[in-house]
C-alpha cells in the first residue's frame, strides 16, 4: 500500500463511475469537473482512515469518492458565486456552460455524493448520513460566512478560523471519520479522527493563506500576492490589521483603499508591512500550533504505530507542501 | 382523522422545525419560503400513504416533511434558473435576497431534507434514501428538459410526457411510496404506491397544462391563456400542432412567431384553433385516462376499502381541482 497506488485506484473508479447520461447537460459538467484531476486528498484521507483499522481499502472505494464529490459540488456552486473564470487551469462549468446548467448539474452532483454513500455497509448508513449532513450544512455556512465577510470592515481573528474550520476544515474531518465510521471504529476514535482533520484543515488553509504571499511563484503555480491584490481578508491581513500601529497602520490602510495601482508595487508595500509586524512568524506559528494539536488527536487513536505511519507521512507532505 | 387536520399539524410541525439559524442570510430564506403556506400536498400524500398500513400518522411527520423541504428547494433553484420574481403572490428568494443567497440556500435546504429523512426508522433508512435519491436526480433531469424544450423547435407528446413525468410526477410517486416505505409495507404495494402517484401527478400536471387556457381566471387565480402568451410547450401547444393541418397551421403558427401582440387577441385566437382541433377533449381524455390508470394501481393495493378512503377522497379533491 502506498498513496500513489490509492490515488491512481481512487482515479479509476471515479473514470468509471456511471453519474448519470441523460439529459447530456446535466452529468457532461460532472464528468468534466471530475475528471479535472486534483490531489483527491479526501478521499485519501477517508481510505487512510479506514486502513488505521481494516486492511481491505478496496472494499471502500465508492463511499471514499463521495467526499470527493461533494467536494467538486461545492466547487461548482462556489465558482458561479464567486464568479470564477477558471478551475484547475480550465475554464468553470458556468462558463463552459451556463450558470443555470452550473446550479442544476451541482444539484444532482450532491445527491450523487449520497448515492455514493449508499454504498457503504447499511448497519453504518444511518450515523454516516447524520455526520455527513451536519459537514454539508456546515461547509454552506462557512461559504455564506466567507462572502459575508467580503463587504465586512472587520473580521476578528475567531470569526475567521471558524470560518475555514466550516469552510474548508469539517470536510476533512468528515473524510477521517468516514474512514473510521466504514470501518466500524468506536466513538472516541471518530471523535479523534474528526478533530485530527479539522485541526490539519484549519493549518492546511493557514499555510494557503502564508504561501499566497510567502510561496515560490513556480511551485505555487499562481501569481504569488493575490490575496494582497484582492484585499483578500486572510489571517496575514486580519492579523496585520491588529497588529499595525502609527505610521505602519496608516500605510496599510492606505494601500488597502487605493482603487487604481501597480500590483506588483502593492504586493511589495505590503508584504513589507507583514515583515516589519512579524506577520509571517506568527502565521507559520499559527500553523504549526494546529497541526501539532491535530496530531495529538491522533496520537490518543488507540491503534498501533506502525498502522498511523501512512496517514502520518501524508499528512506531512500535505503540511510541508510548498504549492 | 381528516386531511385538514393532518394539514394543520404539518404546518405546526415546519413552523416549529430548526432548519438553523447562523448565518441568518442562509437560513431565514428557508424559513420565508416554508412559511409561504402551500397546499402541503406531498406530506399529505405520505401520511395518507402510511395510513393504509398504520394508524399513528403522527409519528411519522418529521420524514413526511422532507419530501416538502425538497420540493421547496426545487422551486428555490428553478425561480433563479427560470427568472422568477414570484412565488405564490410573494418575491422568490433570489429577489428578495440575491442568486448567491438563493444557490446557497437552496443547498442547504436540500441537505435538511436528508436530515428529516433520518427520523425515519433507522432499518428502513437505507432504501428510503435510495429511492429519494432516484427521486431527486430525476427531478432535476426533469427540470433540465424543459429548459432544453424552450428553445428546441419541436417536441414530442412522448418527450413532454416524460419530462412531466420526471419533473412533477416522480415526487408525488416517492411521497406516496415513502409513507408505504415508512410503514414497513412489502415491495409490491410500494411499487404500486409508487406508480399510482406518479400517474396522478401526470394527470395532475397536463390538468395544470388545461386551466391554464380553460380554467376560470377567479378560481384559478391567475391569467388564464399565460402559456399561450409564452408560447410555453404544454400538451396542448404540442397536440395542436400535431393535429393542425393547412389553414389552421398557418395560423397557429402565425401566433406563434409574433414577437409582438395584443395578449388577449393571442390567447382568443390560439383557444379558438385548440378548440376546433378538439384539443381540450383531447387533453382531459388523457388526463382521465392518468387518472384511471392510477386508481387500477391503487385498486391492486391489498388493504381494505375503508383504508384507502382518504386516500382516494383526497385524490379526487386533487384531480376535480379547478385551480
Amino acid at each position: 500500500m502506498n498513496v500513489e497506488e490509492i490515488k491512481s485506484r481512487l482515479d479509476i473508479e471515479i473514470k468509471s463511475y456511471d453519474f448519470g447520461k441523460n439529459p447530456v447537460e446535466l452529468y457532461e459538467p460532472i464528468h468534466y469537473l471530475m475528471a479535472l484531476s486534483g490531489k483527491r486528498m479526501r478521499p485519501l484521507l477517508t481510505i487512510l482512515g479506514y486502513s488505521l483499522f481494516k486492511e481491505d481499502w478496496q472494499s471502500i472505494l465508492k463511499p471514499a469518492i463521495a467526499v470527493e464529490v461533494f467536494h467538486n459540488f461545492t466547487l461548482m456552486h462556489d465558482d458561479i458565486m464567486d464568479n470564477a473564470p477558471l478551475r484547475r487551469g480550465k475554464p468553470t462549468v458556468h462558463e463552459k456552460w451556463n450558470n443555470n446548467i452550473a446550479i442544476l448539474s451541482g444539484d444532482v452532483m450532491l445527491v450523487k455524493a449520497y448515492d455514493l454513500l449508499l454504498f457503504a455497509n447499511p448497519s453504518y448508513l444511518p450515523p454516516i448520513i447524520r455526520s455527513f449532513n451536519q459537514c454539508a450544512a456546515e461547509v454552506c455556512e462557512g461559504q455564506q460566512f466567507d462572502m459575508n465577510f467580503e463587504t465586512r470592515s472587520e473580521v476578528s481573528e475567531d470569526e475567521y478560523l471558524e470560518m475555514i474550520r466550516l469552510k474548508t476544515a469539517v470536510l476533512l474531518g468528515f473524510a477521517l471519520e468516514l474512514g473510521g465510521m466504514l470501518a466500524g471504529a468506536d466513538q472516541e476514535s471518530l471523535a479523534l479522527l474528526r478533530d485530527f482533520g479539522q485541526k490539519i484543515g484549519i493549518g492546511f488553509q493557514l499555510k494557503d493563506d502564508y504561501l499566497d504571499v510567502y510561496g515560490d511563484a513556480v511551485k505555487f503555480g499562481k501569481q504569488v500576492g493575490g490575496d494582497i491584490i484582492a484585499n483578500k481578508k486572510t489571517y496575514l491581513l486580519i492579523e496585520a490589521l491588529v497588529q499595525a500601529k502609527g505610521k505602519l497602520k496608516e500605510e496599510l490602510e492606505y494601500w488597502i483603499s487605493l482603487t487604481e495601482f501597480d500590483k506588483d508595487e502593492k504586493v511589495k508595500a505590503v508584504t513589507h508591512i507583514y515583515n516589519q509586524l512579524d506577520i509571517p512568524q506568527l502565521c507559520k506559528q499559527k500553523i504549526n500550533q494546529y497541526f501539532m494539536e491535530g496530531f495529538e488527536d491522533l496520537e490518543k487513536v488507540k491503534v498501533s504505530e506502525s498502522k498511523k505511519a501512512f496517514l502520518k507521512k501524508f499528512t506531512e507532505q500535505i503540511i510541508h507542501r510548498e504549492k
